[in-house]
C-alpha cells in the first residue's frame, strides 16, 4: 500500500537538506527583499494606523523598525501586511502568488532568543518547497475560481516552515498541518482594496495562531488532511490529486522555477515593457521629443495590464502605458506616482501618443518578450526589445539591486549588516533584527 | 438598475425591526439552549486545557462561568469552541450547521457594560436571518464540495450580529462584512476531530477579529462582496447568484423554518429514532426482555448514522442502534456512554438482537418519521411510530427542558434567573453575565 499524501509529504519535511548552502544564500536574497519591501512601506498611513491601534505597552513582539508592541498573531499580521502593501515583495511563478510576504512574517514574529539563521532560511527553503508544490497542483484553479493563492496556500507553507524553525516531532507537525489546511482563506475580489495585503498578514497570523494553539494544548485533529479526495483537496480542487515529490528540492522551488524580485511596485507584467522603456532612455528618447510610442505585445500578452487610460495612481500599477510613460518622462520610474489622488495633467496629453500593437509572435506561457518602437518628432527611429526582464530568476536582481530598492540610507546601511556573524551562531536572529 | 446583492443586503440589515416580540423570546430560547450547551463543556479536558493555556492575569474578557482571562478574540474562540464540543447545541436546517455555537460566542466576547438584551437578541435574530438566506443558497453544494458551513456561514453570521449591536452605520458594516467573508473557512475533513468543534470557535474568532480591525482602522475593502459573480459566491459556488429578499423576517429564519434544539449530544438523524424508543420504554420494554428490536426507515433516511457497530464511544454518536440501545437498556441515553475509550461489553453481547430496515416510504428531503418493533422473548409485540422528534421546531422543546438539559442544579438556577430585569435595561447583558 502506498502511504497518503499527508505522510509522504511530512516524510519530506523532516528530511535533512543534504546540499542546503545555495539554497541558503538564495532565501538571504529573498529575505533581504522582504526586508526592503516591508520598510518602504512602513510610513503608509494605513500601515502606521495598524501598528498604532494595536500597540499595546507590554506585548511580546517588537516588529523590525517600528516602535510598536504587539501580540505574536498580530505581529505576524503586521509583518505580512507590510511587507505585501506596495506589491513589490517576490512573486513565484508556482506559487502564483507572494510567498515571501507570508512565510517570513510568520517566522519573525515566532524568533526565539536562542534562533540561528540558517535555521531560519532552511525553514524558509522548505515552507516555499511546500506552497511551490501545492501550488503546481492547484494552479490555475484556484485563481480561476477567485481564491487568492498568497492567503490559501500560505498559511500552509507558513506554517510548515514555523514547524520546521521550531523542530516539531512528526505528530505535532502534522496537527500543525492539518489545522492550517482548514484555516484556508482569502478571495480574489479584495484585489484593489487593502484586503489583498492583508491576505498575506492573515495568512502569517493564522500560521503563528495555529502553532501557538498546537504547541500550548494537546488538541486532536484529522490526521490525513491532504487525502487523495475528501480533504483540503476536494474543497478547494475539482478533482483527486496524488502528490508527486519527484522534484522535491531538486533542485527546489526557490531555484527552479525560483523567485521573481520586482524592482518596482507596479504589476509583473509590466516589467518587460518597463525595461524596454529604459533602453529607449538610454538610446536618448525622451517623451517631449517623440511623435508615437508603440508597445509590441504578442496577442493576450498583456491581460493582466488591464487599464490601457488610468483615472487613478492605483491602476496605473497595471497600465503598460503609464510605466512606459513615467520611464520615458522622468527617465525612470517614480513609485510617488502610484499614490494618492491624481495622475499628473502631463500624462493625460501624452497618451494619445502611447499604443499597444499584438504583432509579436506567440510565446510559451512563461514568455515576457516585448519590443518597443519609438518615433522621433525629427524622424528618426528608436528600437528596443527585452526577452527576460530584470529581477526574473534568469536575469536577477543583485543583492545591492534589492537593497537599493528602499532608497534610504540608514536602513540600507542596516540590511547590509545584518548577516554580520557567520549564519549558525546562536542567537544571531533575535540579536539582528532587534538592533 | 437593480442594486448589488451587497446593496440590498445592507439595506435589510440597516432596517428597523418591526415586529420583534416573538423573534426576540425565541431568540432568548436559543441563548437559553447555548448557555446550557456551553456550560456542560466546561469541564471537558480540551476545553479546560484551553482555558489554562491562554489565560492571562489581566485580559479584558473572563467567559462565563470561568476563571479564565482571555482576550476578545480568544474568548470568542473559547466561547465557540465549548458551545460546539458535545455537539448538542443547535441545529438551523437552512445552514445546515450550528448557528448559535457562533452568533452567541461572537457577541459574548464584544459585550459591553452598556449593552441591553433586546439589542443582544435582535443582533443574534438578524445574524441568523442573514446566515438561513445565504445558507438557502449554497447549500447543499457547501457539504458536497467538503467544507463546513457552520464556520465558513458563520464568520459571516457573527460579524453581521455585531455590526448590528455595536450599531455600525452602512459603509463601516459594509467594510466588516466584505472582510469577513473573504475569512470564509472550515473543512468537513476535520468532522470526528476536535477541529469541528474549533471550527465554531475560529468564526467567531473571525468575526471579533474583524470588528476590531474596522473599529480601530480606517482600512479599505472591496465593496461589493455578495456580487453575483466574481465574488465570495464565486469562489464557493459553482453559479451565479441573485439574492431573493422576499422571505426576510417573513416570518424569519429563527421562526421558519427554526431551530432544532438537541437533548442529547448525538447526531440529529438519529433524534426520532430516540424518541420512538422512549416509547417502547413508556410501553414496559426492555432490552433484556426483548428477542429483537427493528427500526425502520425510510430508504436512505439514515445515511448520517454511518456506524450499524461502533469501536469507540464518539462512533455511537452516529449510531441509531448505540441510542436505541441505551435507551432499551437503561430506560434513557446516558451521556457519558458517548465519552471516553470504551463501550460497554453488553452492547456487543445485545447488538444482534437490533436491526434496521427499509420499508418506510420514501418521506420529503425533511421528513424524519421512525417506527420501532420490538418482539418481545414472551411473544407479544410493541410498537411505536415518531413523525416529528422533540426538538424540531413542530415538537419544540420548552425552556425548562432546555435548561434541564445541564443537570446541575446550580448552573439551573443561574440560567433560570439570567433574564430577571425588563429587557431593555441598559448594561444588563455584562451585569448578568459576569454574575
Amino acid at each position: 500500500m502506498t502511504s497518503s499524501n499527508t505522510d509522504r509529504l511530512l516524510d519530506k519535511i523532516l528530511e535533512p537538506i543534504v546540499e542546503k548552502d545555495h539554497l541558503i544564500s538564495q532565501a538571504r536574497l529573498a529575505f533581504t527583499d522582504y526586508l526592503a519591501s516591508y520598510v518602504m512601506a512602513l510610513n503608509e498611513p494605513v500601515i502606521r494606523e495598524y501598528g498604532q491601534a494595536y500597540h499595546r505597552d507590554q506585548s511580546p513582539v517588537q516588529p523590525i523598525q517600528t516602535d510598536y508592541q504587539l501580540t505574536p498573531e498580530e505581529a505576524a499580521l503586521f509583518y505580512g501586511f507590510a511587507a505585501h502593501y506596495l506589491d513589490i515583495d517576490d512573486v513565484h511563478p508556482h506559487v502564483q502568488g507572494h510567498p515571501s510576504a507570508v512565510i517570513f512574517s510568520a517566522l519573525l514574529a515566532t524568533v526565539e532568543s536562542h534562533d540561528r539563521w540558517d535555521d531560519f532560511f532552511e525553514s524558509y527553503v522548505i515552507g516555499l518547497e511546500v506552497e511551490g508544490l501545492l501550488g503546481q497542483v492547484m494552479n490555475p484553479h484556484l485563481k480561476t475560481t477567485g481564491w487568492h493563492a498568497t492567503s490559501v496556500l500560505g498559511v500552509i507553507a507558513a506554517a510548515t516552515a514555523i514547524g520546521c524553525f521550531k523542530q516539531y516531532p512528526r505528530q505535532k507537525l502534522n496537527r500543525l498541518l492539518s489545522i492550517a489546511a482548514t484555516e484556508s482563506m482569502g478571495m480574489a475580489f479584495q484585489f484593489g482594496s487593502d484586503i489583498k495585503p492583508l491576505h498575506a498578514g492573515l495568512a502569517a497570523k493564522q500560521a503563528v495562531f495555529t502553532h501557538e494553539l498546537v504547541s500550548r494544548t494537546q488538541i486532536s485533529a484529522n490526521t490525513d488532511p491532504f487525502s487523495k479526495e475528501g480533504g483540503w483537496f476536494a474543497a478547494l480542487l475539482d478533482k483527486p490529486v496524488e502528490l508527486d515529490f519527484n522534484n522535491w528540492l531538486a533542485p527546489g522551488q526557490i531555484l527552479e522555477p525560483g523567485l521573481w524580485f520586482k524592482r518596482h511596485p507596479f504589476c509583473s507584467a509590466a516589467m518587460t515593457g518597463h525595461d524596454a522603456a529604459e533602453l529607449i532612455v538610454q538610446q536618448g528618447g525622451k517623451m517631449a521629443d517623440l511623435e508615437e510610442v508603440i508597445i509590441h505585445f504578442s496577442p493576450n500578452q498583456d491581460r493582466a495590464l488591464r487599464y490601457s487610460e488610468i483615472k487613478t495612481p492605483m491602476e496605473g500599477k497595471f497600465s503598460i502605458e503609464y510605466v512606459v510613460w513615467q520611464v520615458l518622462t522622468y527617465g525612470k520610474i517614480q513609485s510617488h506616482l502610484f499614490e494618492g489622488e491624481t495622475v499628473p495633467a502631463a500624462y493625460h496629453k501624452d497618451l494619445q501618443r502611447i499604443k499597444r500593437r499584438y504583432d509579436l509572435p506567440a510565446q510559451p506561457p512563461t514568455g515576457r518578450k516585448v519590443t518597443i518602437t519609438a518615433q522621433r518628432k525629427n524622424g528618426s527611429q528608436l528600437t528596443a526589445t527585452v526577452d527576460i526582464p530584470k529581477g526574473a530568476p534568469q536575469n536577477p536582481l543583485s543583492l545591492q539591486d534589492i537593497i537599493g530598492k528602499i532608497n534610504n540610507a540608514h536602513l540600507e546601511v542596516w540590511i547590509t549588516n545584518l548577516y554580520s556573524q557567520p549564519l549558525s551562531t546562536n542567537g544571531l536572529v533575535k540579536s539582528a533584527i532587534m538592533r
